[in-house]
């Protein structure tokens, strides 16, 4: 998607050197992190330099990557498995993540021990899973933009956009369509408390690519949906059951029940990496918490324009930082996929999952 | 209640002098405002220096108070019309206010032209405003603590604690009961965004109090609740209709919508001054819409201890600014106020209502 006119992507490999958009100083500076090894790469996912599933999945690939590309002969199984473990645990709700370190085992365990088709191997599959992702994402904006009426005015949480992938993003896709295809959608941006995801990212998405768009604090979703001033809500996932139970960001659940209460739609939109049909339900998915940091101060750009925190709460005060929600099912009108719009059900599922 | 162990109201008046707690400055700085004549305490309701509905009630008392204190007495009359109309106009919506300042006039107009009994009378009669604004708190939480189980783990929202009343508050109240009866209750403060007033104030009020809580992002309301770590919700309000629907701050009705999913009980808490029979039902109340600086920027002390703003919205970014919410009565347990725990239904409503 466009910068200032100019088309990036979110992350990318160039050589051995992981680039990406260095995603704590938007909006209000662009500017291109250069990670030179797997360590570094890993780094940038947990501190969070780049987030959201698809963008997190395709990093772990170009880690796994960096490091076939750097593992010496004599211990290269045994170096990939570390960075394996290493790449994995940085982030532990992130499906896609998961399934990225897979699926770069396997390309280069396929290989056997010649060491140097296995590093040519894991740079093919770590593009690969990066152009899977955009590929996918712009599948979903095509399949999804139908849902969207004319002038639609859309509730979304988080960044759920481009930047949260290598391109065009899952729930911020069917809107980007639907204005290319000139039908003026308008986004009600929740703002996304504690790390300002919606206010940061989606906004500053959405403004980059002339979409209309308003910035609400996330309290305000509810309001907005009983009062009539929404037509449909889309969200992300990070990961779906394989009953239809979905964990996203934290707060979707509460936009989810006051779409039900207000007969809106609400739509996930999801590539299918994102099913993990080893989880029954949403149960079963592991909710990340975070340091209390994040709730007891915002991060943002003084009036003298230091990217700087301030605290809200009292020194003393303990807060708790629960990552992740999840929104059973029977609150989930649909899931947008790269194949297609499915129900929430345990059919609706199998029918787009990929195969284990 | 208590701060570092002394007890203190959130405003009072010793001689003519009137005192109160400068709000903004909290939590990081506690000081007391001294204002010395009624043009003074009007500035501190304009500018908020006290907030909340019965605070401003009982300042606006004492600023009448400090009017016929210092009224001339060959311009007596004259000078009491003319400080109503400069208090009145500090907060054009603030029920309390106008409330207070009625009950003032006809306290001194009672004692016709002897003006040192007139004196006499405003001082008594603010005095009385202040004392039971404290006394229907106090009721309140005498009555709302009994639906407490002892180590209640309690989800409130925004500030309805004592710094919004004189004394004891109205949500907090009950809270601040069990736990001088010894029953441990832990409290869950949502941040409350954009203004933060309960990780800036219920946060602090809990502390000084000794009351285990922990500050949550507003997105985490619905979490906690459909993961059961939470016995109960009690929240404030603004204005209560006649048929039991409530307006309180934005993000009251998702958290009300979360708890009837989750089976949790969803009390509100009032003095019953904030019912307005005159109100039949929540379509009626208008939502006020503040700047949408407040959702822009995030205030907050920086860590070199200044008291700034941080922006986390792109520059072009608009924001919405809705500041209450309205939530149905079919949502609401039931009503906590002075006279007793009622129902959210028109019977309910009556039964308790003060004639109008």
């Amino acid at each position: 998607m466009k910068v200032a006119g100019t088309p990036f992507r979110t992350v990318w490999m160039d050589g051995s050197v992981v680039h990406m958009i260095d995603q704590p100083l938007l909006p209000h500076r662009f500017s291109i992190a250069r990670l030179p090894d797997y360590f570094a790469t890993a780094r940038a996912i947990k501190v969070m330099t780049v987030r959201g599933a698809g963008a997190i999945g395709a990093t772990a690939g170009f880690a796994m990557a960096q490091a076939a590309l750097s593992a010496p002969e004599e211990s290269f199984h045994e170096d990939l498995a570390a960075a394996a473990s290493l790449v994995q645990a940085t982030r532990p709700t992130a499906q896609n993540l998961f399934y990225a370190v897979r699926t770069m085992l396997q390309a280069i365990e396929k290989e056997g021990s010649n060491i140097a088709q296995a590093r040519e191997a894991a740079r093919e599959a770590a593009h690969a899973i990066a152009d899977d992702d955009a590929a996918c994402c712009e599948a979903i904006g095509r399949n999804g933009a139908p849902l969207l009426p004319d002038r639609a005015r859309v509730s979304t949480h988080c960044n759920a956009g481009w930047l949260a992938f290598v391109d065009w993003g899952s729930a911020l896709s069917p809107i980007y369509v639907a204005h290319r295809e000139g039908r003026e959608p308008f986004v009600w941006v929740d703002e996304t408390r504690p790390r300002s995801q919606g206010a940061r990212l989606s906004a500053w998405e959405l403004g980059q690519e002339g979409v209309e768009h308003a910035v609400i604090a996330d309290n305000a979703t509810g309001h907005i949906l009983r009062t009539g001033q929404v037509d449909l809500v889309i969200v992300g996932s990070d990961r779906i059951a394989a009953n239809g139970d979905v964990a996203n960001k934290i707060g979707t659940y509460t936009s989810a029940l006051a779409a039900k209460a207000s007969g809106v739609p609400f739509y996930v939109a999801a590539p299918t990496t994102t099913i993990d049909t080893s989880c029954p339900s949403g149960d079963e998915i592991p909710i990340e918490e975070r340091s209390e940091e994040e709730v007891q101060y915002t991060w943002g750009w003084s009036d003298s324009g230091e990217f700087i925190r301030v605290r809200t709460c009292p020194d003393r005060s303990r807060a708790r930082n629960f990552a992740f929600d999840v929104t059973p099912a029977e609150l989930v009108t649909g899931i947008i996929t790269e194949r297609g719009v499915v129900a929430a059900t345990p059919e609706g599922i199998a029918s787009v999952a990929r195969a284990g």
